[in-house]
């Protein structure tokens, strides 16, 4: 435990987007709060650069123009919102957005309650935005006691991706389905459902697009891995189908005609045991959620899988909200009991705000590529 | 009340792809069978072309290929399926099919009960397949006894359009919207939809693509008719939803890019009133139903309408289940009260079976045109 001084100000990375058509990414010296009774000061030690924190910190900017000024440890970044994109970045023009979904650190200050107070010098993870900050006053409710022993670094991704992945095995059985099929499922989060599923004996279906991806999730024990890049993809996959059963997919591409795909494959996959003809289609519902935007292409499909079907936006915040505090609970319960094994991340690096800031690392994370993910350490 | 002799035999429509890759329709001599105690026998005096009809009739060949052989009377027409599209016909390779949703004609012979035999002589309106023919027998279950005075024409179709109207009402109710949208807007089921709604005081969005559309619309008391063909289309869109508030849209079309816009539209005219940016978009749940296929083209969409949306099919025969018989009754009940004014339908013309395979007029009505919807006479 190492309480040094608690400085006055310190910094905190912050995101503008000006009425002009320019994205300014820049680091601000802001006042470092007091906690209030049910709040506690963490000092951030880890915080992950995940696909929804780099949606808010660069918007709708063409990154490749991206430009670098300001003095050493101070970097000022600054690239051009081409006009089609301004008019969906209208609600934040003007307003310098702090970013960083969620972390992890040392809680150096705590408020007067018995509960906040318990948590001092303890290193706990937190959710709840700005977390790309030297310092964050945060309400006990948005807080994770880490297990005794673990790393802010272990602990710095214990919300979302978890808790996504936690969500989808979730909705999949509120919603009737018994299998799942995921794709980017090479990721981070998608290692941890392949555990998640392993465990719990649920059908899974990954879809990767690189045959090495393949060979990872299946040296982690996955059982129906279809390569995209390959030409008997969509036989792989209606195989896969038809052994599992997934009628749900969790798609984080969004884009292109993969989600249409994997709609069509459900159809042909319950049309092999057909007795009768329906013009429409088979009755079972077939739904995809996206619940990410890896390519940002247009999401195109012919509407070959008759008329039982669904696709729609996911997100884990109204997901946690629909099933309410008491099932979110358990769901975070489960994440700090099994934080070291089936919810641990992994990070190619680890990097400084103002390494956030540097154009070469820029292009580095923004491709947001497996076995990629740059975690910040904003005391480096 | 005309109760002339039954024939043992009579015409039947088919359609039946066969294994090689071809479409042939036909009409075929079947026995005309005895009512059992709960059935009655009708003899078919008309049955509407609806889009629902014309993908069973046609199936996935290419008509602009079509060929006529047989002897007057007696036409048969042939059609190549391509390739691509035997997939999608599998489930029905090598069965005859009869065709036809709907229709309406007279009783002519009952089953031994009492209901059946209070049918007798009555026109009454039927669902349930096989309509193309020119006697019917069929389920009392599957019965509608018309008003006093209304004819086998006006009768005809008392169920797709009308309970399909109906249904995206009741859907938008049961889903917490509070206007619709609907595409196609000046067909036959949209001017049904939108009596309803200037009776029940629904908002309501009408999307058309021709001036001469729009007009029709707003003749008929239309509030919001937004024409496709504008350039300021997407404006005129949004200013619609602003004023109606309408989350819900049941889109006939499918196919293209309009199912994506109305969603985007959808958030522009949220997000006119919000207070806060959000990285996600509108919170409020936007859906779109595609209950339809005039456009064949495939569905494509940006999503730049944050994450809370879906968009799915829309069937009516599940949606009557889903909501059970009671719910499904109480819409049958309203649209016999109201046959000759909410619920009145419109024809381009009256045909018999063998028009229907005539080659000249199935390029006539396989266009799907507003206004140009046919009625079959099984009798003439």
């Amino acid at each position: 435990m190492n309480t040094t001084t608690i400085p006055a100000k310190a910094l905190q990375l912050r995101s503008l987007v000006k009425p002009g058509g320019e994205l300014e990414l820049s680091l601000v010296d802001v006042d470092v709060p007091t906690p209030a009774a049910n709040e506690v000061l963490v000092r951030v030690e880890a915080s992950p650069l995940n696909p929804s924190d780099l949606g808010l910190l660069f918007g709708a900017a063409d990154m490749r123009e991206a430009k670098a000024a300001g003095a050493a440890g101070r970097p000022v970044v600054t690239a051009p919102v081409p006009e089609a994109g301004m008019k969906r970045m209208a609600p934040r023009v003007g307003a310098s957005m702090p970013v960083g979904n969620e972390g992890a650190g040392t809680v150096v200050a705590a408020g007067s309650s018995d509960a906040a107070q318990a948590l001092l010098g303890k290193t706990i993870a937190v959710i709840g935005g700005a977390m790309y900050s030297q310092y964050r006053c945060v309400p006990l409710a948005q807080c994770l006691a880490l297990p005794e022993g673990a790393s802010a670094a272990e602990g710095a991704s214990s919300f979302v991706n978890p808790l996504t992945a936690l969500g989808m095995v979730e909705t999949m059985r509120r919603e009737g389905h018994k299998a799942l099929v995921h794709t980017a499922a090479a990721s981070n989060l998608g290692q941890m459902l392949n555990r998640i599923c392993l465990k719990d004996g649920v059908g899974l279906v990954c879809i990767v697009r690189k045959p090495e991806q393949a060979a990872l999730l299946k040296s982690q024990g996955a059982q129906h891995v279809c390569d995209a890049s390959l030409p008997t993809f969509l036989q792989d996959l209606t195989d896969a189908l038809v052994a599992t059963g997934a009628t749900l997919a969790f798609d984080a591409t969004g884009g292109g005609k993969l989600a249409g795909q994997i709609l069509g494959c459900m159809e042909a996959a319950l049309n092999k045991n057909a007795k009768e003809f329906s013009v429409y289609g088979s009755t079972t519902h077939k739904q995809v959620y996206l619940y990410g935007g890896l390519d940002t292409s247009p999401t195109e499909f012919q509407r070959n899988f008759g008329m039982a079907w669904g696709m729609g936006g996911w997100l884990l915040f109204p997901f946690l909200q629909k099933i309410g505090p008491v099932a979110a609970q358990a769901l975070k319960d489960r994440v700090a009991a099994e934080l070291k094994t089936t919810f641990a991340s992994h990070y190619a690096k680890e990097i400084s705000l103002a390494q956030v800031l540097d154009l070469d690392t820029i292009a580095l994370y923004n491709q947001r590529a497996t076995g990629a993910k740059y975690l910040i350490n904003p005391g480096l």
